[in-house]
């Protein structure tokens, strides 16, 4: 048994970027598993930009992460004890196991993967929370249809790079946006993107414009901003705009940017619909089968991007927000 | 046979509130209609906050109007000449026939009305485009059901006031937000809204906590700007947003205020859905029959702002921007 559990606890409400202040690492004793109860030893942990609203008070999809608590984060792990009949030691699992290096849970939102399947950190990202959100929004919120045009904002990260596959098994075009010649280099000649846009360079209307002829019919949104009001300008009649996240509005301390070209929505008929991946819970073993396969076929790539070290946690987790990491971001806690 | 016709054409594209150096009152003589035409008189000409779309340049669901054209307008007329054999002298017809006196018309896109069925004015109001506009936005995109909470901005207004009548005629409460004592104490003693906020001088997202406590299920926007933040921010879980209009914005010349709140829609898995009327034309019968079938049950009241002299349509049409008019706002160009 390992003696001692490390943490991160959050230890004050961030203003703005997140700051290693705004979080205790803290040290305790790892406890035995009670009856029905597993340990698990962390070795992946999550780094996702939905992290930083958790850290805000007040009423969201889930409560707030409580001062003190320790820091929501999904996470990977093996179970190194277990007083639960459903899982034995040496299981791998995948739940919400917090930003640390030991976890005990009684089960309950754990699942057990298959580590033959694809390496750990994939069950974080194309396999996990990130890829289900790209299907479901994809297919369900945004309705995508056979020759349609999606067009994907933060195209080389976690949602991004499923959303643009998935389009493009389901036969539709895929254009994606991101922020560097690398990470669009990647969409384009790894993921088969039609097109990508980098948004720091380019002029992204005028690019969306080229890009989409006859009108985006999907726009699929994880950045806000700037770029969402550009997407709109260039909608298709009966477009579909999924709200999947506004990371570039998640550290304003000036109030997030409303869209100003709404209106787009009223003359093209087309509709912005917000959702939570948990919705779907319930279809979510439907959902892995189908990626599973996509993967297996080489139809469904990825990229994950891992930084050694559960302590770096407040440092890396800023990459999320300068667009500095290029895939799934992934802390490494523990080898085995 | 008249020997004139007056009529407003744009000549210029207003910048912020229109005025009447942006039209041109104009003389023409009245032409004999040709084969298959009619000639109509018209007697009311409607007043619609989409006019202001209507003079801008750039895309919109329908062409702007070009400059030195006729001020295009809904109105209702009587056929005092054919050489349609579909309409005979003395028919009253509605449509497109612009701000005018008199129409000639192919008959395409014309509707006959029955003058005992109501007022004339009614036929551009509740039974005409702001009727269908409430009956296809309201049950079809806000896709309402029984027992919903239904907030109405504009809830004295041509749109809001049949909002509010349908949503109770199916079971649901209906909120409205309107700029007076006197239409809020008409938009809920007279047409049996549940409760009605003056949002001049009521704390709109305070009222909005209060007579929605269970959050709006369905908001239906004819304002944008402050108002909809507001409605954003007391959304019930799945909730639809109705994108009607945006009377806040269309003359402002600072740019159109996008909606900060709108990440509401991802917390609470909500969409916002613009849409436009003619969308729905294939249907507009079938709903004039159920909304004529209420109003001669009594359940779907109205009012009309009528105006005399097409000559005041600069002004006139102003009402509408300041929040001045009360019901559905009519030009009365001729008695009969």
């Amino acid at each position: 048994m390992p003696a001692t559990n490390h943490q991160f606890r959050l230890a004050a409400r961030p203003v703005g970027l997140p700051k290693r202040s705004d979080f205790n690492y803290t040290e305790e004793p790892v406890r035995d598993p009670g009856a029905g109860e597993i340990l698990v030893k962390i070795l992946y942990v999550s780094l996702d930009p939905a992290m930083r609203g958790w850290m805000n008070e007040g009423k969201s999809y889930v409560p707030p992460v409580g001062i003190g608590e320790v820091m929501r984060a999904g996470a990977v792990g093996r179970v190194i004890a277990s007083q639960n009949p459903g899982f034995a030691v040496g299981d791998h699992v995948v739940g919400m196991f917090g930003m640390q290096e030991y976890a005990l849970s009684d089960g309950k939102g754990i699942t057990k993967i298959d580590p033959r399947l694809a390496p750990l950190p994939v069950f974080l990202g194309t396999l996990g929370m990130p890829g289900m959100t790209a299907y479901f929004g994809l297919l369900e919120v945004g309705a995508l249809k056979e020759g349609d045009t999606v067009v994907v904002s933060g195209a080389a990260g976690a949602v991004g790079m499923p959303v643009g596959q998935i389009a493009k098994i389901k036969g539709a075009r895929a254009v994606g946006l991101a922020g560097s010649p690398e990470k669009c280099e990647y969409a384009v000649k790894e993921l088969g993107f039609d097109a990508c846009i980098n948004y720091k360079t380019e002029d992204v209307k005028a690019a969306l414009r080229q890009h989409c002829p006859n009108g985006i019919n999907v726009y699929f949104d994880n950045v806000g901003g700037e770029i969402l009001d550009a997407a709109l300008a260039q909608l298709a009649r009966g477009a579909r705009v999924v709200i999947c996240g506004a990371i570039s509005q998640y550290n304003s301390t000036s109030g997030v940017k409303g869209p100003q070209n709404y209106l787009s929505l009223l003359v093209n008929s087309a509709r912005m619909e917000g959702f939570v991946v948990f919705n779907y819970a319930s279809r979510y073993a439907e959902a892995l089968r189908e990626m599973a396969g996509w993967r297996a076929a080489g139809k469904l790539k990825s990229r994950e991007d891992v930084v050694a070290g559960l302590e770096t946690f407040p440092e890396t987790l800023l990459k999320l927000f300068t667009g500095e990491n290029f895939g799934k971001l992934v802390l490494k806690v523990a080898d085995a």
